[in-house]
């Protein structure tokens, strides 16, 4: 069984492909377990901000990110330095925290800056891929690996 | 530089969302070199095909995958048991293809029951993640990468 899923996204999905896809994996999801996709406002930045400016505003997106989290959540950051693991695992790993008792697991996707350092230390850290994706893109790809991981735990077949 | 690019896919993308963000990424990407999307015909299998019935009709799509390689090109298969390699390693492979005199690269995306094991092994392989994904998905993360490619060689600033 996948534990209800929430994701916290930090930033607006602009293109309207990137919204469709991740709207048509949400239904699908739905079908297998509680979904929520909060998607946070990406704090402004000018053009060329200095590192200052951006750790600052990296720093209260985490905080808005903490008081979204639900109660009892597992906490699992997307950053490109986390440990990589197959689909199955991934599924396996989403299983095992209904098996122990977690009930939510909570996925926070950061905005095109990233995530405050601080924050990310705090949690665990998965990586889709040593590459750098668009977060809108890592969105979707996030959501196929959860509507994968439902269709895995409950033995569905599945095309790649 | 990044050299002419083309990207052989089997089975044709049959999600509107990932469609219109293929045909963006390629309008993108066609600002800075020659792109062009093959697509070929999957071939029908029964619901249960046997490991034979799937290992020929593999490689019947190797062959017409073969026929329409341009000539000079440098082959490249999506894998997931290829080597990975960061976005900034990904658009400098492409920029040494042109430095070194290599016009053309043409990239290969299976149909859902992946691509015949004897043509994977004439040819290099990268693979974008230990995860599976759906390979309608895999063609738009390809893409965006031959665009990320593009804007890095080119000096520009992309969004994360």
């Amino acid at each position: 069984m996948i534990p209800a899923v929430t994701v916290i996204a930090v930033g607006k999905l602009k293109e309207k492909f990137y919204l469709d896809a991740s709207t048509e994996y949400i239904k699908r999801i739905s079908r297998f377990c509680r979904i929520n996709v909060i998607e946070l406002p990406e704090k402004r930045l000018p053009e060329k901000a200095s590192r200052a400016e951006i750790e600052s505003a990296l720093s209260s997106e985490a905080e808005l990110i903490r008081s979204k989290v639900p109660t009892q959540a597992k906490i699992i950051v997307l950053a490109i330095e986390g440990g990589q693991l197959s689909s199955e695992a991934f599924a396996e790993k989403l299983e095992n925290f209904s098996s122990r008792g977690i009930p939510a697991v909570c996925f926070v996707i950061g905005s095109s800056y990233g995530l405050d350092a601080a924050f990310k230390k705090e949690c665990e850290k998965i990586s889709f891929s040593p590459m750098t994706f668009p977060h809108h893109l890592a969105r979707v790809m996030l959501l196929e690996q959860v509507y994968r991981a439902c269709m895995l735990s409950n033995g569905s077949s599945y095309h790649k």
